[in-house]
């Protein structure tokens, strides 16, 4: 099945995603337990399965110290 | 009802969509069809009622011809 616009988008963003949590010395475990947000969805955001919403992504951003913006910035 | 944290940060989001959509001299209806969002669906956004997915984050930007992470810099 041919990529759509929509997959290849989730997907640089899940690895810019993954690039930041690991710069942050964060395991993906870690990520969920302080952003309160299940592991399983961590991990499809990450692999750009997961079309992840704002406020997951002010959370995810909040628990890892940077700003909400910095995970757009790619 | 008390306002939660989710609440306030997607009124702040919507606001500041709005702001920059106005900025860009774009109505609603002109951001949601260049954007291929329904009208309702902008509208809720800007009103801080939905939570937008980060994919439709990127093609409102893209109609706006702003940067994803413009819409995130507040």
């Amino acid at each position: 099945m041919a990529k759509t616009e929509k997959d290849k988008f989730l997907q640089v963003f899940g690895k810019h995603l993954a690039d930041t949590r690991r710069e942050k010395n964060f395991s993906q475990e870690q990520l969920a337990f302080d952003a309160d947000i299940d592991l399983s969805t961590i991990s499809k955001i990450e692999r750009g399965v997961l079309n992840v919403s704002v406020f997951n992504i002010y959370k995810i951003a909040k628990a890892l110290k940077v700003s909400p913006k910095d995970l757009l910035d790619f």
